[in-house]
């Protein structure tokens, strides 16, 4: 291998579910041969359908393999993709699983383990298999490269070119160091939401009526397979109970004092979340700019929703995110353009004199 | 009154922040005379300048008073609203706290009790004060009407117009069947998520750098007014606290099983999480419609998404909801079409024929 080498495949995906065919999609899209294993013969048949690349055969030399298969097996099929490549070329391997210390940890004392890096893209979606995979799950996502002291650089060079080949943004962390990281801002938050989802499980339909977009915001994550999330956690069982047993000491000052009516220990725990909400960076990783809502009725036409968007355009204001609230009960939807906050004034003006009605 | 009187107004809020501002808004749209007042004159200015209707005068003869206040000042502020309404004509009123049996609790021994009815729209913002406000805040949203046993049947059917008039769904509960509810739908929900969110506050930048749209998701009810919250918490501390309690057994239980190692103790508290997420009713109160997301890359140009909307419209598949993904620094942006999953597979080819970029 040389110094710095490109990716130019081919690449193997060894597991072709939602992350594996996403990453064949988009390595496909970035015009990079791709090659399709997994232990369902059928999931290989779908994704190749679906235009993520061809069946490997043993006569095939990736330059890099992709382990794209559930946490309990990483392991073994990372070991595995490193022996059966340490004579043709010496891919590099590397996994996309949400753990990085015990897949590493299983490769001790493995003489191939220099060739190893994992990795780990930030997105994901509560289904799985290949159908629900998209070439473009990645796009402007973070992806955890996580190199061992024994790493060889080309390995990482090609594991890093992965990600941006994905289009995602590569983060350079430890093992141990990504390991805490999704600890906190994925695992414990997943286990949170799971807690307060199963306090909704036998509670009265009538006070379920009552539930609003805050509460499925909350739980929506906990919808996840719990086989996928008990193998995750399980996988990174130090840092998480580190992380539960902090909540847990907060809990327990939080029912202490709704109990005791201390109102000031009650609303110091709630600044701390509003401190920790704060501390999360914007989508892209620049700060949060302050963005505000214009609401307009649509009527349920066909067109209406392009000619909105047409009079949207004319104004030039620039719309960073949608929502639509079409109720199919109703004649007319509501759709919400999130707008800068300075610019909110000038599009409401605007589409009024175009005729809108809009919601102030 | 008489026995089944209509809603004509004119209704009198208590309180031009978000939700008061929102419901006179609401029923100005209407076509109800809307009195206001708030102990900050600026407040009533702004909400005036928005179009929420005209200052109250002390000869004003409302229908309907409605109480829009922070929850502390509930019980006093709609004693208040009885006390200088008796002599009038008797006007109903309600109010639209969080909590429902604390400010009944405050009417104990009033004479003028049966007038009242509380109520609660099952609607709100991050963002606080009139400039925040909506008239589409309700729109098919619940709104909690609560009697009690001595409520006069003409205050109730007013109130129940009132959230109607609103655009929300009137759901009548007990005082304190609202109390329960809102405490496992809304209340303990913001509490976790306030606990989530503070284990962010201090996480290292490079490991936030990770975050994803779960933890966002999770913890955005978390960033509401401490002091607000502590006010609705605290109004409501048994049902919450009893709660709370529960989620700390299955906290302990969580913890034991990660500690231990025990996989399948730890896949039956994820499992009664998922079933949590199916217990709660779709947007609309129907079930929840399996939906399909298709992503299209959108060139930053004015007038492309009036393009892409015009084309999906061509292809006769109602966009269920939109998101947009658009980083600043790119040329592209990514469009996700939320469709109903029979339906994707058509659009998508629909828009590919057309020459957009879709991401499978």
């Amino acid at each position: 291998m040389s110094e710095t080498p490109r990716l130019t495949g081919p690449v193997e995906i060894v597991g072709t579910g939602l992350l594996g065919t996403s990453i064949a999609l988009a390595l496909r899209r970035a015009g990079v041969e791709v090659l399709l294993s997994d232990v369902s013969r059928e999931h290989v048949r779908t994704a190749s359908g679906l235009g993520a690349g061809r069946a490997r055969t043993d006569d095939d030399r990736p330059q890099l393999v992709v382990v794209a298969v559930p946490p309990d097996l990483l392991g073994p099929v990372i070991a595995d993709a490193l022996e059966r490549t340490k004579d043709i070329g010496g891919a590099a391997v590397t996994d996309v699983g949400s753990v990085k210390t015990a897949p590493l940890g299983a490769l001790v004392g493995n003489p191939e383990v220099s060739r190893y890096v994992g990795s780990h893209p930030m997105a994901g979606s509560e289904r799985s298999g290949p159908l629900a995979a998209s070439a473009a799950l990645f796009d402007g996502r973070p992806w955890a490269v996580t190199p061992h002291p024994d790493s060889d650089a080309t390995a990482v060079h090609l594991v890093e070119e992965l990600a941006q080949l994905c289009g995602a943004v590569a983060v350079r962390l430890s093992p141990a160091e990504h390991d805490r990281a999704v600890a906190r801002i994925s695992h414990m938050p997943h286990l949170l939401a799971a807690l307060v989802a199963a306090r909704l499980a036998d509670a009265p339909t009538d006070h379920l009526a009552l539930s609003g977009q805050g509460v499925r915001d909350v739980t929506r994550v906990a919808a996840g397979s719990p086989t996928l999330y008990g193998q995750i956690v399980s996988g990174n069982a130090a840092a998480v109970g580190e992380l539960l047993v902090e909540v847990k000491a907060d809990l327990d000052k939080l029912i202490a004092a709704i109990t005791r009516g201390d109102r000031q220990g009650l609303e110091g725990l709630l600044a701390q979340g509003v401190a920790g909400t704060l501390a999360i960076p914007g989508k892209h990783g620049g700060p949060v700019r302050p963005t505000r809502s214009v609401f307009v009725s649509v009527p349920d036409h066909p067109g209406e929703l392009a000619r909105l968007f047409a009079d949207a355009g004319e104004s030039d204001v620039n719309i960073e995110d949608v929502h639509i609230d079409h109720d199919p009960g109703r004649p007319v939807g509501l759709v919400e353009l999130v707008v800068d906050e300075t610019r909110a004034e000038h599009l409401l003006s605007s589409l009024e004199s175009r005729g809108w009605v809009t919601h102030r």
